[in-house]
Order: C-alpha cells, then structure tokens, then sequence
C-alpha cells in the first residue's frame, strides 16, 4: 500500500514549490476546486513556487491571464517557464539570423519571435525564402494543414540542414474524461521516423526545464536543490525529471496518474516520487 | 569497386524473377524506357515473374491496369502480389464479423472487402457504430482528413482493443526527382508511438510478402528457393526481405539507391545482394 | 472477466495443433504434469503436432531426447520446428563458402554445419581466418566469454560487412520461479545497438517461424491455416506471430502470462487471442 | 566545402573553453603533441578551460593525474566535469540510505561514495542485503564478471524497484587505430531493453553535464552562454550537447570524427556546429 502524505506539511518543508500545470493545478473541466488555498497558503508563509509546463502553445503572459480567467489570480507570469522560453532562448543564443519557420497557431509564434529572426509558418515557405530558413520549430498541435505542412516539413529537412526545436515533449494530451489529442511532440516524432534524425526537445523530464527555473531564482536569491520539491501528476516527465535534477517530488493522483496504476507504475519503471498526495489542494480550514 | 552484373545473365540462371515495381520497373516519370524488353525477353525464355510491391493504395486488377495504361501490356494482375493483399487475408482469416475501419481512399478500401465485414472510413466512426469495430487498417495516406481523423484512431484505440493492420511499411515513397510524400507506414509509425503499440505491418522485408508469393507459384508448379531471384532498388527492403527469405537478390540503381551511397549502405549495414546492376532493363538488340 | 475455453475441445476443431514448448509443455521444474494426455488425445483423434519454439541451444533430435528423458515420448524430432532450424537455412541458402563463426556452445553449433562451412566460436577467430568470416550466428548464450567475445563481435563487425543472424528472438527467458537469464536474443541487441546494424531474426512471433512449420506439413498433406491453431503462454511472441500467420491462437496461463495481468495485456497490446486456457493439459479421464 | 577556422583566433573570441577529452585533448596514443600550448596560450590570455567527459571509471583527481603522467601538467581537477560527478550529485541528493550497488572497479566506486551510503559490487549482492539495496550505478565495463553479474542485475531490478544511473552515456570508446571496446553504457542499454525500462544517463549531450560546468564558474565569477565554447570531436554528443544548451561549439577532427564523414554528418543529422577546425592544438610560433 502506498503511503498518502499531507500536501501542506510538505510545503513547510521546502522554499520553493514547482508545479506542473495540468492535472495539477487544472484539468479539462478548469482549475481544480480550491487550488487557490495551496497559493494562498504558499503567500503566506513566505514560499514561493514556480509553474513549470511542457506548454509551448501560449506566453507566459498569456498563460498567466488564462489562470486569472479561470479564477486564480495569484500567478503572474514570472513565475511560468514553458518549454517554449526554452526554445525561445535557443533561437535567441543559437540562430543569428535569417527565418525560422514554424508549426503552430500564429500566437505561438508570436513570443518566439527574437530580435533579428523572421519568424514564418510552414505553409509560406517556398522556393522564394526557404533558402533563408536556418532553423524549424514544432510549437502547436493546431495552427496548420497537417496533411500539407508535414510533408512540406519533411522535405524542407531533406533541402536544409537546419536545427529542429521541438517545444513541447508530450506525445497526446487530455481533451475530456475519455478523450486525448495529438500533441506536437507526437507528431514531431512522426517526422523523425521519416528523416531519420533526433531533434532538439525542450521540455520534462529534460533537467533544462529545471535548471531555467532554478536560473531564474538563483538570480534574486540564494537556494540549493534540497529546498525544493516539484508537484507532478506523471511519472515520466516530472517526476523523472525532477529526481533527475536533483529536487525532491510529489506524485499528485488529480491527472494522469490513478492510484491503482501508480504502484505497478512506480514498480515497473523505477520512477519513485519522495511523496505521495491525493492532490496539490489544501483545505482552507488548515489555516 | 562493387562488381556490375549484367541483367540478362542473371535472368538466364533463374526459373522465377520477382520484382520490386518503384525503382525498379517505374518511377515518377512513368514506366523505364524499354523495360519492356525485358519482360519478353522473360516470356520468351519461359521465366515467369512476380511484383511484389509494398503498395496497398489498389488492387492488384487496378495496379496491372496502370501498367497497361503506361504501355506494359506484359502484366497481369495475377502475377502481383501487394501488402494490401496480405492485410486482405488476415481480415479473411483473423475477422469473423463486424466493421472494418480504414484510414485511405475509399478505392483502397474495395479490395480488402471481405465477406461478412463491412468497411467504413474512420471518419464515419461515430458512438453509434464504435463498439462494432473489429478491426483497423491503415492503406494509403490520401482520402482522409488527417487532423480530425488521427485523432481520431488514437482515441478509437483508447477504446477498442482491436488488430491494427498496416498494409504499407514505408515511411516515404518519391513523388518527384528531389521530393517524398509520407507514406501511410509513417503515419501508423506516429501513432504506435502514442498510443505505445506495435501494429501488424505486412510489406518488405517482412517474410510473408514472399511466402505469399512463393505459394502462389507451388499452387501450379514445383520450385525451390535456390530457382527464385528478387529484384529491388531499396537495401532494407527488397534485398534484407529477399535474402533472410533464402532468394539470391539483385539491387539494381534505378530508383532508391545510387551506386555512391551503395557500397557505404552496404558496409555499414550488412545487407548485401547477390549482384548489382545499373537497371532491370535489357537492351532488345540483345535477344 | 475472461472467457476461460476447454483446450480438449479445441483440440477437436482443428488438424494440426502447433505448441511453444516453454511455459506450455514444461518449465522450469520440469514438464507440467499429465501433459502426456494431451499427446495422447491428440494421437488417438488422429489429429498431429508440432513444437514452434525459439531455442536454438540444441538440435531438433537433441530437443526430442530431452523429452524423452523427462517421460514424455510422445515427441518426435520431425515434429520440432526451432528457430536454429531458419538459421540453418539462410546458411545453406545463402552462404556458400568460408568461416561461419558464432557465440553458443559447442552443442548449439553443431546442427547449423552446412556443407562446405566451417563453423568457429568467435573466441577462435584471429588475423589468421577473419577474412574468411562470411557470417555470424548468435546461438547460445552460454559457451563464451561474454567479455571478450563480445567486444571481439563488435570489432569483427566493423571489419566485415557480413549477414548477423540471431537464432533466438527472445531476450531473457525464466530460470526458476522468480529468476530469468538473459538470452542470446537481449545480448545480439546490444551489438545492434553498438554497431548501429538491424540482425537478421528468426524466431517467433516472425512469420517465418511458421511458415517453416506450414510448410513441412504441406509436404506430406494438404492443410489450411484455418486447420491450424497456435497454442502459447505468451501474448508478443506466439499469440502476435499466430494471428499475424493467420492461424486461430490458444493463450495459456502454465507459463508467462498469469490471468490478472493478461486481460489488461490484451487490451493494452491489442493482442487477442481466439481462446484462453488454464493449460495445454487434460484431464486423463476425459477420453 | 567546409570552412575550417584558426583555433587560436576561436580561443580569442571567448572567456571559458570547454574541451572533450578523448579526440581532442588525448587519443589511444596519448596526448596529441603540442596540445600543451593549447593551455599555455590560454593561460597567458588570462582565458579558462573546463573538461567536460563522459568519463565516470575514474575520479577528477585520478583524472587530472592522468593529464600529469602524459606530460600536461596545466590541468588541475578543479576544472574536470565528469559524467561521473553528476552520479555522485545524484546520489547525495536522492539516496539518504542504505546500499548503492555498482558495476565498474573498485577505483570507479571511491569517488562515488557518499556520506550515510554504503557501495558495493553487485557480485556482492547476496539475500543478506538485497532489501537494503536503494540504487544502482553503471560505472565501468571493467572491474566484473559480465556473464554472471549481468544476469544478477536483471534478477537486481525485477525485485527491486530502485534508481538506475548510468554514469556514461557513450556505447562505445577507441582502444587503437582500428578496435573499439564496448562502454559501460552499450552494457546499460542491454539491461534497458530487457527490464523494458529507461535508466537515468548522465554525459553528453545531456545539458546536465554544461550545466554542471556552468554552476561552476558561476561560484567564483559572473558568465554568460555567449562567452563559452565548446570544443569536441563527436556531433551527437559534444556538438549537440553544446547547441543544446545554448553555447557556440567547435568541431574538431583529431578524434572520432573525419573531415570526408563530417560533411555528410552534418546534412543528415542537422548538428551543425559554430565552427570546423583540424584540432584544437595551436602552434606554439603563435604566440
């Protein structure tokens, strides 16, 4: 039998808290009932967290004003780091100049976007500029003509030997109780196959998720991997992930991961979080 | 230096020729100038022939047709064996009742009609019809909405434990001198990796593309491995899939391969034929 | 809950009944008791049998004897299709001169003698003869020095370009109730892996496996795979090469597959068998 | 064409280099001649090198001895990064207790001891203290029986659901001109493939190895991305590794890597590094 841990009492225990986002925080019905306490809870005693999402689809602007609809205003969007400030980053270092083309909705091109590039979609590359592509980014499951745009992908890669950025990791994602979609990863590693090469993939468990947190705060203040803990609902990303860079880590049953599966799960792969919680919420009347 | 074989020769020491048809007797052109010697060079020699090919888009009626079409009147429809074929049997053999859903063109889809199934598009799949679901193909990567109806077969999977057959192991297939098309093999590839199943792929280099072959030929008369060749353009294919078989193989340049990359390929992957030629065409000054 | 199917019965629908021999007839404690009815059952309703299996560690007629020493005398080697028995083939098939070196014992490279080959452990191939070296067969994972002989494979392997052959698909198999061995087929992987090269495999759930087998009975009378069913304990290997031949299939619960796991096996794999039986063994007083 | 670039004028443009060892700094041979101006210029520029390795046999302080025996007395221990170090991270973070078992020498398991663990050979793995046994760290391929410890991990990690580090992500390492030897983590990806589960690596191109040489500087002096460089002779790890992470990088042909595959390399995998040269030895006229 796995042992259930008091989320709150783990909170006192660390300084900062990393959260993953969905089956975290929120799922397809919205934010979790009473997720706010957790935050309030968090304000309170001076800790501080950090939400740390293989969503590369929106901004951290962006992705902090959907929390305010939804209910939660305590997340300002210096506290998110996305998979796509990843790959952000890696044009801003990595590509001088030049286009860099994309799969994706326009919005997640538009925080991409980095001094110097030209950031165009997949469907408007042709003979005219593909010359100019110097890099190709996977950012959004939606956006684009799949049938059209990955095959243009496939031959854009066999012309130009370009770096490829995968910005989000996931394979599916959920849409309702029953029902998952195609993540950009998922079609990403469709594309692979094809081209036979490995692309560059941002996002957990990969520890640069972790280590661009861990940057973030060390910039304002000190801290070690030991006062943190990163909250996930899946094994294979933030729970490997955060083990792999050092952080202790709370499985959390309000997502992917259900309590009777977590056991073999845990056994089969290895994956072993530092604690168990039924979820991330704590009950307002705690304190 | 590879050694180059003459074509005619080896055709002389073998009873049957089996042939690959992308690359070897067609490409993107149309059909290889004056293949068609070679075809009565073989009749009249009395050799007899097979095309064996992993295209799963027609009928073998509809595949002879487009020879004819192209002006290659020596094929006929019984001497073609495709991966449609085989995946045709399984469902003879394996699928009792029910539906039959399939990601292709509707032509596809006519020929692997099987008594007491009944095929429907995926995109016709609806909760009415799902629980009667026994079976999915994949047959050809046009006909189909690929956003919408992929998916789609990943939440039908969810649900539905069924066979999924492949009909086509190829990635990509060439559809001009510098550019590839996915192939419906690539597409199932992306989907086994998201829903974490390995699918029932028939094609080369799979064993029973040949088998099916070699039984077609011992329904009307006695052969050995050692009286069959296997012509092919492609190294992980036609000759991995003739040779581990028991055929002596002939990779030929016209199509996949080019003689530069032939001797690393070779090298590096262990696959080699029994000889090499530049094309499966004969000169007809020859006979 | 599954459907649990009286094997007697099955036995009588169909002509040939193929076995796995490990987890269905024996296994590690020996042979499953009264298992010695079933053969009899089988003799007395002139229906007739063959043993499928992936060990290449000894010859048919070596295979048979040690039946016979554990009582059962029913086997006969004729009716024992090995996966050493494909790996034989391709080398009488398709090497026709030279050194065929292996990783096995002595024992295990004894039946693949061909004419005109010379079968040597890697541990003898030196400067001397390694130019001669046309093949390499993984046999057994015993009779070797697994460090030596190992690195000396892989250095063979990027001095020659020749056809790797790996007798045995499977990557461990059980020693005793709660240890397994590696098998030769997880140490072939490994130099896949190093030497970046796809072996040939014979073995289960590869159609070749019973093609082999479809075929000797073919030579004797006539058969339809609808006359066959295929009884194993193992979802990937026998029920998957099984179905994927076209033949009805037989899971049972003697060996790997206890009845807990294998109904969220079966969904989760999309591996169905036609029937699931406690075991291959009946009851002496039913005929 | 490729374009090689000056070394030296590389070494201008930055504040702090990062070399691989094996291929740029040392080969089989030993050290490449005249390598020691390299960090003489260095030094006289008042510039700063680390040593980034996949190398986890040995501690940096044996390392660095190493460098001392060979001639190049300008390394000191304080500036090798090893894969072997991120294990050793790994461990004080994550395992409070009990024992680590490990495969490797005596001398790789020292530098990995830890405060409160006790390391021990897997061949001394018994029933005494199997339960206390709380992680697993590939170290070496030497220093074991593979034959009969592998066998042992497999039967380790079916009854124990334990943390698996590999301390060496490499498959394969140079012995001489023409021999490879296979590398503890060939060996890892065995055991990988037979327990169905994925270990955690450590090595390039795991941005965990950058990151821990960045966390380094940063201690003692303020760093940006933009003034290292990364200086290796293999694509898939250094040069990759390096783009990843956000560094420019400098492909050098004195290892694994020549300039006739380099070309080819580049278009087929898209790793592209910032710049070519022949070696990172400067001659000692320069400066």
């Amino acid at each position: 039998m796995l042992k259930i841990d008091n989320f709150k009492s783990i909170i006192d225990k660390y300084e900062v808290i990393f959260f993953d986002a969905f089956g975290v925080l929120k799922n397809y019905k919205g934010l979790l009932p009473d997720i706010g306490n957790t935050f309030a809870y968090i304000e309170a005693q001076n800790k501080e967290y950090y939400i740390v999402t293989n969503d590369a689809s929106r901004s951290p602007l962006q992705l902090a004003e959907s929390y305010h609809k939804l209910g939660l205003h305590a997340i300002t969007s210096d506290r998110i780091v996305s998979s796509g400030m990843l790959a952000k980053e890696y044009l801003d270092l990595k590509v001088h100049d030049g286009i860099v083309a994309y799969l994706g909705t326009e919005n997640s091109a538009h925080y991409i976007d980095s001094s110097g590039l030209h950031t165009l979609p997949v469907g408007a590359i042709d003979e005219s500029n593909i010359e100019r592509v110097n890099a190709l980014v996977f950012l959004d499951d939606e956006g684009f003509d799949w049938f059209k745009d990955l095959n243009k992908v496939v031959n854009l890669l066999r012309k130009r030997p370009i770096p490829v950025i995968v910005a989000n990791t996931d394979y599916a994602y959920p849409v309702n109780k029953h029902e998952v979609s195609i993540a950009v990863g998922g079609v990403a590693k469709m594309i692979e196959n094809i081209v036979e090469r490995d692309f560059i993939r941002f996002g957990k468990p990969d520890s640069q998720m972790f280590m661009f947190a861990y940057d973030l705060i060390r910039e304002y203040r000190p801290i070690t991997k030991k006062e943190i803990v990163m909250v996930g609902d899946t094994l294979y990303t933030d729970i490997l992930g955060g083990n792999k860079f050092g952080l202790d880590t709370v499985l959390v049953f309000s997502g992917n991961t259900l309590p009777d599966a977590a056991e073999t799960q845990m056994k089969t792969t290895g994956i072993v979080p530092t604690y168990i919680c039924e979820s991330a919420v704590i009950d307002s009347g705690l304190f």
